[in-house]
């Protein structure tokens, strides 16, 4: 395959379609690398389910995911009342599903007819859809500018094409850097317990032909003081007024570890991650997974019988840390009280 | 079983045993915690194996083991020499090793006939592992003091019985700690790659009835911040004049962590750790292990075919985030250079 021809597929992809016969598809995210396995639906409990069992993940990606799901309801006759109320019940901490969900049921607000509402709901998620993608691509040139001479950067979990509605945030920033033919080599924590770095982001490189190394998530602070890294980026899942911002469980630790090394910590994320709501990070609900993500690995149990151990999903990185969040309308820079609502435009997000 | 036997039990297991018909019998520690597999042998080169595959791991562990190699080739009639350049050369990083073998080969240095060569390497192969046991019960002792009030502890890897010739080092001042009604409750990171927290350490503490949680390690920073936390105690691989430690990866950033939240950072291990020799941590040897501990679990794949992946087993944490040092004869603190020369006493050890 040609560099151009690659590119031209990497652009294109999206992990979640919608399919004119009114179903949804999408990629199956916990057999990857393995398997590539697609799974269409009609059925918003299914994407519910899907939502819930992380075969759809990635806070901009559960957004879109949510508002395929009304539509489904909508066009299967049932309640998007309900749809709306178990589809927000899945996972908490990311605030794009909410934000998603809230949109679309204004969006029929002032609709009668159930044709009329699910027509407006199908166009409604689809713009959502494209919105991301746009967003993405603008963070990705927004990014670029701000890594700068950027060469090596690491990066936590997955927030690339597969945790968005294509392209990615934190890898959207990388893949344009790349395109510029800035960043050249990617440090992937692998990102326990359920490794969204090993089996996803490494994935997505490979496949853009970025150079990429593996590590454990406890190596991030050696690799750091030793020198080789420029620049740290991440994804995130719900960031407040304050600037604080909730991501995958490790992020914090990278965050304290960039600012002991003078390394910068920079957060990618559309302005539907923003929660202007909260005033700071320890008012965002954390997510608390089974501890049998730590205490087996396959059907193999690892751990001694009975012994305790605590999953909690996400972390909260106080805006101290941060250097600065990449937006689709702009960087935002401390002190971001100010520079997030300024990112926002005078259309602050009113949250349900 | 009663409070009082378990306690017995505890504190007379051994990883590792010298059997009167000139065996050694070990523990297979890759097998746990889901099999109790018991290793007879009479062969140097199974040691040597043995501590190469981690199935006997732990810095004064593999000394010991190492001691007992050689006695088990002068006892086979082979070349010492040939043994100790074998088992030296399993793993760089621990200088615990290095020091048994010295200490073995400079007992011998004087003495001719094959019988009582055999006789003292046997003799100071049982007086290290002796030794280390008392080691460890000093530093026990040492360390509950240090410890004072503490009630909740973090520790990193397996510093335990597993670790050592029996009870432990950072185990064993936890071990002190709680049989004093002191430490209630210890978290334990799983640490990757090849989980000797949650494999070893919770099988260790459960069987002492300390209850204890495991947790990812990149999740220590978050508990950290959030102050249930009282004190971070790991054990050593290798500490070098100015108080540099190399030990398991993912400590350097559990020591940053800790002096960001006001934590103190301690380090237990016995003077047979220290390598005075060395001016700086920069001089350690760090052992890269195989990718294959991150790009597979068991004998499944997790990363895409082809992705590179980097897996140092060790990291230096320098001096400036270690609050003490705690040693068999003492507790060391900065400035490192004068305090370790001290708990060393006038036999400052040298390394050939």
């Amino acid at each position: 395959m040609s560099k151009e021809a690659s590119e031209t597929t990497d652009t294109a992809f999206a992990p979640i379609k919608w399919l004119p016969q009114g179903k949804v598809r999408f990629l199956d995210q916990t057999l990857l690398p393995n398997e590539e396995r697609w799974i269409e639906t009609d059925d918003y409990r299914v994407i519910g389910e899907a939502i819930r069992r992380l075969r759809v993940r990635g806070a901009p990606l559960i957004g879109i995911a949510g508002a395929y799901g009304l539509a489904l309801a909508a066009g299967a006759g049932e309640s998007i009342e309900a749809a709306a109320a178990e589809l927000r019940s899945t996972r908490p901490t990311a605030v794009n599903l909410s934000w998603a969900l809230d949109r679309c049921m204004r969006a029929v607000d002032d609709l009668v007819g159930a044709d009329s509402v699910r027509e407006r709901l199908t166009a409604e998620a689809i713009a959502i859809h494209q919105e991301d993608i746009a967003a993405n691509h603008n963070i990705g040139k927004h990014g670029a500018a701000l890594l700068g001479s950027t060469r090596v950067v690491l990066t936590h979990c997955n927030a690339g094409a597969l945790a968005t509605g294509g392209y990615g945030t934190a890898l959207g920033v990388i893949r344009s850097a790349h395109k510029d033919g800035r960043v050249k080599h990617v440090y992937v924590d692998e990102t326990r317990p359920l490794l969204q770095g090993t089996r996803l982001t490494a994935w997505e490189l490979e496949r853009d032909g970025i150079v990429c190394t593996v590590i454990v998530d406890s190596a991030a602070g050696s690799y750091m003081r030793r020198g080789g890294i420029d620049a740290v980026i991440t994804g995130a899942d719900r960031i407040t007024a304050n600037g604080d911002v909730a991501n995958k469980i490790g992020t914090y630790s990278l965050a304290v570890l960039a600012s002991e090394n003078n390394i910068p910590f920079y957060v990618a994320a559309p302005t539907s991650t923003l929660d202007l709501s909260l005033a700071s990070g320890d008012d965002i609900p954390i997510e608390q997974r089974s501890p049998d993500e730590i205490t087996s690995v396959g059907s193999q149990a690892v751990a001694p019988a009975g012994v305790e151990a605590k999953n909690p999903a996400f972390d909260v990185t106080p805006n101290e840390y941060v250097t600065a969040i990449i937006t689709e309308n702009g960087v935002a820079r401390p002190p971001y009280t100010a520079s997030l609502r300024e990112v926002c435009g005078s259309e602050v997000p009113v949250r349900g």
